[in-house]
């Protein structure tokens, strides 16, 4: 989110954010992608007991237990809610993780990041609760499941005239957005949004990404078609 | 190894090392423990397919992967072999972990070591094979696991005359010693080798590891009496 720069506009010109409802031109290949999803940080770190690694039934192998968290992850079948209409698939990661103290010691403490994408019908608490209640026995007592990092999910606002208009002009259902933009931003601005923009969703953010100029042409006619009929 | 000067002792001094058989004073509470184990460390790495956290059924984690692993090897029941009688546990453990590309990444990569200690019926060769054989179908073609370190086992010599007699004047039953020790290194050089001393071996490497004199005083009765009965 820190990347956009709404937030630092927002800041120094409010009054170009004065809108009744607001288009993130991100690519959708043409369609209207309704809402986003919220992007959950998550830390975790398992407890155990350090041994020696020719004894290790004097302790208890933090990363063996942390084995166990990962399979429970690699094994989760998304959630998908439907808001408004619109369907949401949530996804559940282990983007990182790290443990060892010597190459001769069972470990006693290991660590992962989950990232969850989150619909838009689960606050922050609710997602974490998710989480937790997912990994169920996994976790004890002395393990701590902490929030790194939280952006908040957007709901459709598919009922808004200017988005249903936007929804009618493109010619194609409206359909959720998968993953996060700044249309949560606006949304927690109190300004209805939505997603539409000429490319595949699909390549963002890949070096190789391209945009067709026949997909720009139609993106700037529905546009103009929106403001001017 | 490194830590013990046996190897340089050998270059420096090699008369000092002229011996029918060596006795190397580890804490073994006052029993023959015989011969040592080899200890081997494997490194991993698990290849994936990089793709975005909102979307990760275009790629593959490669840490999920390495969940897989971990927990095959939290499951690892030891393998018990008997050498001249005595049983040699191994273990196998995994002792650092790590992996990771961003916090909205599917990693392409991930790693692990393992440190399996091998009992003195098997080589280098044959303790990998084992790893391999044991981790199965959970590795592919493209992963890599590479020998970091190995040290290798001896067996208990307790055919040797000497060390047949300090097994008696112990007024204990030889037993296996839980680690690795100098004894492969004298093994190595030809030289038949055990574990005999005084303190509790499961204090070692401690911060709070003490000796009492009443242990001492046994222990050098014994040597006492070994070398000129």
């Amino acid at each position: 989110r820190s990347e956009s720069g709404l937030l630092e506009i927002a800041q120094l010109r409010p009054d170009l954010l004065q809108a009744d409802a607001a288009i993130v031109a991100e690519p959708t290949g043409g369609a209207v992608e309704a809402g986003c999803q919220g992007t959950l940080r998550l830390g975790l770190t398992v407890q155990g007991l350090r041994a020696h690694t020719a004894r290790p039934f004097t302790g208890r192998n933090a990363i063996h237990r942390l084995g166990a968290v990962i399979n429970q992850v690699a094994q989760y079948e998304p959630r998908v809610a439907v808001v408004d209409g619109i369907a949401f698939t949530e996804q559940l990661q282990v983007v990182s993780v790290g443990g060892g103290i010597a190459p001769n010691v069972v470990p006693d403490s290991a660590t992962l990041v989950l990232n969850h994408r989150v619909a838009p019908d689960r606050s922050l608490d609710q997602a974490v609760t998710a989480v937790r209640e997912y990994l169920g026995d996994l976790l004890e007592d002395e393990d701590v499941l902490e929030v790194l990092d939280w952006a908040p999910a957007a709901p459709p606002s598919l009922t808004h005239p200017v988005i249903q208009s936007l929804v009618a002009a493109s010619g194609q259902p409206a359909r959720a957005k998968v993953g996060w933009t700044d249309v949560a931003t606006l949304h927690e601005m109190g300004i209805p949004a939505t997603n539409f923009g000429a490319g595949d969703p699909l390549l963002a953010h890949r070096s190789d990404e391209f945009v067709t100029e026949s997909e720009l042409s139609d993106f700037a006619a529905t546009l103009r078609g929106l403001l001017f009929s």
